[in-house]
């Protein structure tokens, strides 16, 4: 079991998608007029891309278009001061081709929020990192 | 109810701090090497200050230094597609007043994570968010 320096479990690549595909919600880590910003939203894992529905007009679509985000999921228990988290970093970028389109409006993923959210955002999980932490 | 452009509850700045203290774990956005970057943390609020504790040699520690960060906390029902989330965004600076610091660690903050972590992190919610979704 590979240890980091604050004497957390190191999770593999592998282990760190696994956990990702278990949770339907994640948040998405960007920069807003300069500033950091984060917005939890629902999500789907298609290989190793992440997936977010939108609106087209929204804050997210705008401030994420063709800039590196962060991705972050995880569950803790606080009861047992036990849990993991995984980020993912990558370029974010909005589909536009009618045929990526149609494949991922197959995908199992249904907006939370009201309204019409036809805008996808692909997120490429090119760096992945994630931690454990047990009682 | 106020709701925003997506359909989202407003939350009031009152509640989002009610609703910021219920919770043991939250995520502070910052910015690592130009790359955004989120961690999860355990903090306390103090009054409307986030109190988060770390080693002082951390990547956490270094990056936050005088920088303006985001702090986030959700709490999602997934069943109900139901929840809320309040990011908090202010400026980060790290305690070295004694007086300070011996006040912050009367607090009822324990780390989760080992090791000895007698560096605080004080993050001003300077501006506070919120949004609830309900089924």
């Amino acid at each position: 079991m590979k240890l980091d320096s604050s004497g957390l479990q190191v999770l593999s690549r592998e282990e760190c998608l696994r956990l990702m595909a278990s949770v339907p919600i994640g948040r998405i880590v960007f920069t807003d007029r300069a500033l950091p910003a984060v917005q939890p939203v629902n999500f789907c894992l298609d290989g190793e891309s992440i997936v977010i529905r939108t609106t087209i007009g929204s804050k997210l679509a705008a401030a994420t278009r063709r800039a590196v985000v962060a991705f972050e999921v995880d569950e803790f228990a606080p009861e047992l001061r036990a849990g993991w988290s995984v980020t993912a970093v990558g370029r974010a970028r909005a589909v536009e081709d009618a045929g990526e389109m149609a494949r991922l409006a197959a995908l199992p993923l249904l907006p939370w929020a009201p309204g019409s959210r036809d805008h996808y955002i692909v997120v490429e999980a090119e760096q992945v990192s994630g931690r454990r932490i047990t009682a």
